[in-house]
């Protein structure tokens, strides 16, 4: 990022065994050289889910394009980033009577998952369609009058091959660059 | 509880600001009396999130029916409740291999939310059909084997008459009783 210019995509990392993870690490290297983006580790800068509250909402305001990015855990965030959205989204800033911090800014879900994408149906080990675990995290978006775009999931993070990774984290990079590139157009 | 005695019914209660709690509070009077039954409050407990993973795998262990209650906070559990679920619902132990500690318990999910119940669809505020919100939960008991009970939901709790509640805790009283009875008659 430009130093002194404001990012125009902040992404939300939220990985709790960070030296454990592949797919996750895969992504973010793949954004280095993504302009105008602004990565926070939230396990990182708050290990003990102390979360500074204002320091949160300003990055919220700095941003165009917001980003969430985690591994799944139980069917949705893990607990940090759960925690960011209970404390962090507050009535009267994100949403309720005067709550317009977020409205019109881009919201991406960005999430890896264990499961093969075949597991995620009824009578498989995760029961359901994984279309089924979205409403959950894009209302969360949307009641705050972001705009929700199409999730970024990548399945089977444990068994995918690195050349498939490797792609798939590409593929990540022209998502932000393509939603870098709309925002812009809007400017 | 009967001092001694193991208990049936495990409730997992989260309220992150029970002063402010008026729903879940009534909830949790209408059980008074009710037999067999160990209330733990989260909050209370791991006020710092520092939830002590073999005093609850205990709590899980000793009851036969599990219960989460607690405010819907974004659409799911609040952060405490999902740091309960990461922390205590470990591969091994509830789900993989080995992991059978939770099989064949039934599980309760009883949640209060603020909205009224026509506010859940599309086109209103909260864009979906409350059902949208119950696979993450759901998914998350059957993933450990848990048997799922009908949800007890509360819509409305901030304008629900102290008569209208009332009744609603006694329903839920109802339920809890019932519960017990099913799963003794099981024994």
């Amino acid at each position: 990022m430009v130093k002194g210019a404001l990012p125009v995509i902040v992404l939300f990392s939220a990985h709790p065994y960070p030296d454990r993870s592949r797919a996750n690490r895969a992504l973010l290297e793949a954004l280095s050289g993504v302009p105008d983006l602004e990565i926070r580790s939230l396990y990182d800068l708050y290990p003990d889910f102390d979360i500074d509250v204002p320091d949160e909402q300003e990055a919220l305001t700095r941003a165009r394009a917001v980003v969430w990015q985690h591994p799944l855990y139980w069917y949705s965030v893990p607990s940090l980033l759960k925690h960011w959205f209970d404390k962090v989204l507050l009535r009267g800033w994100a949403y309720g009577e005067g709550g317009t911090a977020l409205v019109g800014k881009r919201c991406l879900w960005a999430a890896t998952t264990g499961g093969e994408p075949q597991m995620y149906q009824p009578g498989q080990i995760h029961g359901f369609p994984f279309e089924a675990f979205v409403p959950v995290i894009e209302q969360t978006a949307r009641f705050c009058g972001m705009r929700w775009e199409e999730p970024f999931i990548v399945h089977g993070s444990h068994k995918v091959s690195d050349t498939a990774l490797n792609a798939r984290a590409e593929q990540y990079k022209q998502r932000l660059l393509s939603l870098l590139e709309s925002v812009r157009s809007q400017a």
